[in-house]
């Protein structure tokens, strides 16, 4: 699935809060499973990022669909997506707030990043269609 | 002060979940006033935004110090921040997390926003000083 609504929470423990809504297939998997992976996709798969937004998972294999390469993940079951610049294997950490919100407390146990660019042009969702792409980084210094 | 870890939880009501250190003074202040303003900088307030988070409410007025005009809020107590792009007028709405995680859920009972440019440019914390712009922003249609 695709989401859009997410915050780190915590450095150590590494915390990431995300809200997956139930009318996702994802939803009882994650639930199921109590594990997942966060895949960060750069601007170049934006297409597919928006399909796999507006598909079931129940009905399509989106693997096959969006030629997208499942790996092996090493601490949970769920694949890794080869084609994405980051990924999060997670476990479940904290479900107080699913019931409420659908909002799941993950804790990243292992995480893998490409080495290069350093800061790829990732993809933030504004709504309606839109997407804000990453800008360029600044340095700045801390005294005031 | 300064506020780097949030997501949008809902559209209706408008709920916004953020983490607020138990080490800024906000924290005793938002739990006591079960209220606040969440201000949105751009660009153009980047040394202010950083220098605000590195210095504390019980030594120094900040909106002295840093040449900020406060304005009056309607729906809450606190004041707006004139100099933002946006103003959210935000109640706590669950505390749920807030031991564990420092996690508050807010709802924005009133928002404010500028009505130009369509898409500031925006300042997003990457960690270690570092800070993404907001690049510019696509549209993509929704059909596969």
């Amino acid at each position: 699935m695709t989401m859009g609504w997410h915050t780190v929470m915590e450095f150590s423990p590494s915390l990431i809060g995300c809200i997956i809504s139930n009318r996702n297939r994802s939803f009882e998997m994650i639930r199921n499973s109590k594990e997942c992976v966060i895949n960060v996709p750069t601007r170049d798969m934006a297409r597919k990022v928006v399909g796999i937004g507006n598909c079931s998972g129940s009905e399509v294999d989106k693997f096959k669909r969006f030629k997208l390469t499942a790996i092996p993940a090493s601490k949970v079951h769920a694949p890794l997506i080869q084609e994405c610049y980051a990924n999060f294997e997670c476990k479940i950490f904290d479900t107080e707030l699913v019931d409420r919100y659908n909002f799941f407390v993950f804790e990243v146990v292992k995480a893998h990043v490409a080495v290069s660019p350093k800061y790829p042009q990732t993809l933030h969702y504004r709504g309606d269609g839109v997407f804000m792409l990453s800008g360029r980084s600044i340095k700045l210094p801390s005294e005031v």
